[in-house]
């Protein structure tokens, strides 16, 4: 069976890949990471990055928090906002512009002898920050249709509606595809 | 003469770090920016970048925009935002903060055997996008004890009291004591 590099330092991101792509394996390494709004620019990047490293198909993803009222930022700035205005300030932005959509977006990026895309996004609301389990902005951000933020979910909860899973989906999808591809 | 490199695409700024610093050659070379809020990292990755090329002195130089109600935002990523919600946005910001406060912030790096730091800062108000012929964020920070914007001031007012200006000056001083230095 083929190995695929999924570069992260997150094991429950890693973990939940694994079990939709068995073929994943972790790979932590700190990869620099381009100054962008473009999260497909800064994933490119850090693939050309691993392939300086090891010759080996990776995937790098990127999961972010769109806001409609600051016309699509944070983006992958999201990790910048969180550092110095946190959910609060980030709900406040929401709350004084009186918008308060926003979209949360998985993006990966693998690298086989080319770079492929997959998109995974959900819409919903920005909320005053919830209790709960949830780390980062997952206090937030409460997608379409559901009574609960991301954080105040169960593991099984969340990722039956997630972006990650959505794009993590199309990629098996891909790879499915292509296995098949070869036998031919 | 010894030479020292100012990396920067920048025409402008090139030239009136010239006329205070007669030593200084233009090196128009892209180098990555790392993603960070912190000016000096930023700076610093790119000095070491720099230094992968050719051994010489440099100096880079980060001028950024840091709103008080966003606890130091933009900062840096201030290109992100001018991309994204721009003027209009990042007053609208202050504006529904209620809090208009800012600072203008430039730091320079320069290596020579090590990687030393000069900053210049004012402080001043965001307004409403003023008309005139400033760049950038110019038209929406009005210094303080001034009744213009960056953006309605000519060169040479700008000049006389711009944060970028202080922190040349402070490395000027830096580079002429070193000078003596060499010759006691």
């Amino acid at each position: 069976m083929k190995r695929i590099f999924f570069i992260t330092g997150n094991k429950n991101k890693f973990r939940e890949a694994k079990s939709i792509i068995p073929e994943l394996e972790q790979l932590d390494i700190d990869l620099p990471e381009i100054q962008s709004i473009d999260a497909k620019e800064i994933i490119r990047s850090k693939l050309l990055e691993a392939l300086k490293h090891k010759k080996a198909e990776f995937i790098v993803e990127d999961t972010s928090l769109y806001f409609d009222c600051l016309n699509g930022l944070p983006g992958p700035l999201i990790k910048w906002f969180m550092k110095t205005i946190g959910n609060e300030g980030l709900y406040k932005i929401a709350e004084t512009f009186g918008n308060y959509n926003a979209e949360a977006k998985t993006i990966i990026g693998y690298f086989k002898d080319n770079i492929y895309f997959f998109e995974g996004s959900i819409k919903g609301k920005i909320v005053a920050p919830s209790s709960g389990n949830g780390f980062g902005w997952d206090p937030i951000f409460k997608p379409e249709g559901s009574t609960k933020t991301f954080a105040e979910m169960t593991q099984e909860e969340k990722n039956s509606i997630s972006m990650r899973r959505i794009a993590l989906n199309k990629l098996k999808e891909f790879l499915d595809a292509d296995r098949k591809s070869y036998k031919h």
